[in-house]
């Protein structure tokens, strides 16, 4: 399809510019499952794609779930007896223990210890809790904060409210010319946490501009729905768009600078599974193929065994693994401009496999056609290691070695070793030259493009 | 089924004692493949769990063989010139050539010699020799006596009959819900040799033991039949319990120090050779897993190409490759309490999974059942590498993914690498909860059973 | 079928020998695509063989191709300015860049100059090169003749002639039982060059002479064609024939000191490739087994998807692996007479097991059959690591227990990890025995030999 190509006409250094410059604006909002804050973020992302929001009220039943009570946080801090607000929520917005009910009190050090998070090992990061199904109301500090703390009478409030409302899921659909569908996911229910939230908000919404405008080959769509229960909510309220669903990725932590690591669908050999792979082994960063494992993402329900579909999950550090992980040290420093470029391109990659990726058929498949009178072959023969051993060349002969019928583009290029974009690239050179003839899709079912590939203009 | 639990209630050094003592019960018999030594170690036997027992006549044709003349024997010695015992059955029964023909002559050391088998490789071992279908008469001793031998007059006397009689079959069959079959199998033909022998017998009957009374999916098949012959004298004339065999364990060489081996069955992916693979994998101590092979213990029988049964063996260091293997050095020292008992427990743990070897479908298969409320679950959520990741809850997480109707337990198990106790004590509490059904028993075609499973009470 | 041993009866010095002095005949003729010098290389190749010649007039369409016209040259030279020849074809017929056309004339150096071809990294060394569809001329020369060249006016002289004419083919045919056919096949146009052309020329003969005159399971067809253009225009007329092919193989650069490479047909499983991976497997020189790959030599053709067909190549180094491919170091030095002699054993192994692939079922299924009382296994039972476990004993056993009517000896022979030759005369044996019946040939189709196997005489 070309995403890539487009992408590195405009410059890896302007685009990592750009997300970063994004996740910034979307980084200071507070976040949670619920709430005004998720509202706040899309409607950022709808400045870039135009989101269709759906609320969705509090108490509905969605599968073995319930839409829960929406909350909203205005303040909150805890005082010292001297009257300063020592923990203070309008500083950052880790400080309260997500989804915390309202209180307001003052209460001995003692009995408010049980309710202050910290990690003793990183006695400067502020960690990150949440209570979502439990009410219950509590802080997080730095544990050098906490051992600061005197004896005496503290004042603590959250000035948050926790009633029924609303859950608020964010979609962004572009038709292409099948209904079958292509998934990319992210989660908006984090606050200031960037690799664990906005690298993925962000990758999502440039990808999605990306393809908008084009011609596409699958329909798309991009879900920004709070983690587990808005993943469940849309798929309780979307079976028919599930069922159109042929390939599907959830995009996190895609910041740091640790390598790709991309976790296999449940099926394990879905076209997805293999695409993705087929990228990262050419991507010239490290990267790790992961199997597929029930805990996780949101590929956790998409791959629930009544949906069991194929859907991975393409992260750079995985979640948990890392120290910063839910703490303020995954702040904006931690996620680099390169690094989101350089997992954009990834993204890109993968959806130009899934896009490209056909069954040609040799129409000269008794011996080889002759390749030296259409300027596909060196004229002088004989050189040891010469020109027709270069990757170009077998390229072409790979293509037409394996086009019959059976074999997709992304079959040549896992047989061949050789990257997908050279090996449609020879593709199109030999349906230009008439060497080959488009069959059908790949391996998914859909229909064969209307008009002719990149190529063949 | 909890054979495991119970074992390990009792504590493993009173097993193991119990083990050891009930070899040395075993241990002095001189057997062989046919005659009394047999009756009274099927006797013995009897003394913990019921056999029937089954007199073959000599001359019976069983497939390509014929049961041979019945052997018995009373005494066997070599006197020196000067008329003492220099070689004495009464000693050690090793001392005679298995199936020796009756003898009573005076001759001179030179023609004497060629029928002295020694090792001169471990001079003070006496080692252990056959002749079954070629008669013939001997005498075994170690390599010091034969040296300390002096020209001049022998006598030679072997007080054996070989006649007409029969061959001695020994079995214990205990019904379950399915008639479908797991055959134990191990032999009765060696005369004092401890882990070539007598670890078997011990196992086998404490298997048999634990196994008695209790309600069980699959009936049982203990075998205790002379090797080879013994086998196809029972597989000849059991053509019909041979049809419902569905698992099947030759128990050989239990005793020693040697680390596990399993021998896989003919078919090499039966569920019994993925039920031992599974339990050695957890069982802590060192193990490996071999492919089948024509050559070795009854599997031979059982896995010829007529019957391909799925049938392995489970075995610590293999016949053949120990130097103590068929000499006087394989003796109750060379078995260890310890040993024994590790072994017994592999054994439950196989039988375990068979018994327990079911598939559930997950009642909620459209995304993740909320486990929380369910009291499965953590309520504050956020930690790196807290709770949720431990193995109970990913347990949980596996039984419920891949619990589809199509996964067994024993699927999960090794998908997920955890161990199958641990899925099964999952898929119980699941059941329990009713989040999960029973749907069938594993892969065997057996009916499911009658009653719920342990955890479901 | 016993080729090997009836080479190894004559003994590899003297084949070796014999194989390099042939080699010797055919070295000199300067050869191309078309031309006497196919010409003369198939005459003394019927000095050996019978052969079919067929000559191609210019101008057939063979597929995507047209037969070229045909080339000829009687001399060639660069004269130096004091009329000395400098380069001269009578020297070494790879001075001249092959397919050249004629041309007389002077000119100075320079414009001379792109139309000499060096080897800078070897200076000593005449590379060869070719422009087959393409029409020119030029020179090969050493890097130090080149350099040894002065300013003035040079007479260069190609006394050829590329006219309408003829593609000359040759081919053996041999019938057998079956008309299924193995193919080997080899080209015929590269002029002095010893491992890469006149090696495979000579393997080729002699194998087709070593099967003359030959019971034969297969027929067989030696191709001695000219590289592509020739492979093309036989599949194009021979469609009938082709569709017989059962088995191929593409010799080729088979006397140098490299160990031997086997690389796979498209298929990568077909019986061929398993036929020779297992040949390699035991034939005690270093090996390797690589993919198939659309570039090499006619393979490309046999194995283009219309076709597709089960020819691999063997080779010991491969084409353009090797510094001195496609020069003049490429002499009958750098093939010697032991690496022929054992490439030729190589092959002839390879083509005893496709001849004598074939099933068995073992007529005693059910348990083993009593060995022993046919002489076929020991009779004093006991020793540790003891005869019974010795390699004939164990490929017995293996023969009888996967003789189940679905195993060839090739698959007895991978399981077992036995070499062929020693299951089949396992098999023979056992076949003599009547404890084996042949079932079918192996699992190509074949009908099942006429006559019994060898050892059943």
């Amino acid at each position: 399809m070309g995403l890539l190509k487009d992408l590195d006409q405009t410059g890896v250094a302007e685009i990592g510019a750009d997300l970063h410059r994004f996740a910034g604006e979307l980084f200071p909002i507070c976040r949670s499952i619920t709430g005004d804050g998720v509202r706040q973020t899309l409607a950022l992302i709808q400045g870039k794609v135009p989101l269709r929001i759906t609320e969705v009220p509090t108490g509905t039943p969605v599968f073995d779930w319930t839409v829960p009570k929406e909350w909203n946080i205005r303040d909150a801090y805890i005082k010292a007896p001297d009257g300063k607000r020592v923990v203070d929520f309008q500083k950052c917005n880790l400080h309260v223990l997500s989804y915390s009910i309202p209180v307001h009190a003052t209460l001995p050090l003692r009995e408010l210890e049980p309710r202050l998070f910290t990690i003793p090992a990183h006695p400067d990061w502020i960690p990150n809790r949440t209570s979502y199904y439990k009410e219950d109301w509590g802080f997080c500090l730095s544990h050098h904060q906490k051992l600061a703390l005197k004896d005496g009478e503290y004042e603590v409030c959250i000035d948050s409210s926790l009633e029924d409302g609303h859950l608020t899921l964010g979609e962004y659909y572009l038709p292409g010319r099948s209904t079958d569908e292509v998934l990319i996911s992210t989660y908006t229910c984090h606050p200031s946490l960037a690799n664990d939230n906005v690298s993925g908000l962000t990758i999502a919404t440039f990808l999605a501009k990306l393809l908008s405008g084009r011609e596409l080959r699958y329909s798309y769509r991009f879900l920004f729905n709070p983690a587990t229960i808005g993943a469940i909510t849309w798929l309780a309220r979307n079976r028919e768009a599930v069922s159109r669903i042929r390939h599907g990725l959830v995009v996190t932590c895609l910041g740091d600078a640790g390598g790709f690591h991309y976790k296999k669908s449940r099926r394990g050999d879905a076209e997805i599974d293999r695409a993705a792979a087929q990228v990262l082994r050419h991507c010239g960063e490290h990267f790790e193929i992961l199997e597929y494992s029930p805990y996780g993402n949101d590929e956790r329900q998409y791959c629930s065994p009544g949906f069991n579909l194929p859907v991975g999950s393409l992260m750079r550090s995985v979640w948990e693994t890392f120290p910063e992980y839910h703490t303020s040290a995954d702040n904006l420093d931690f996620i680099r401009p390169a690094q989101l470029a350089g997992s954009l391109r990834a993204c890109a990659a993968i959806l130009d496999v899934l896009e490209d990726n056909c069954c040609y058929r040799n129409e000269n498949p008794y011996c080889e056609p002759q390749l030296g009178r259409r300027g596909l072959f060196r004229s002088t023969g004989g050189e040891a290691g010469g020109q027709a051993s270069g990757e170009e060349m077998m390229a072409r002969l790979w293509v037409l070695n394996l086009s019959d019928g059976n074999h997709s583009l992304l079959d040549i290029a896992e047989r061949s070793g050789i990257s997908f974009p050279k090996i449609k690239e020879a593709a199109d050179l030999l349906y230009e030259k008439k060497l080959v003839s488009l069959v059908t899709h790949g391996s998914d079912g859909a229909q064969a493009p209307l008009v002719a590939p990149s190529g063949a203009a």
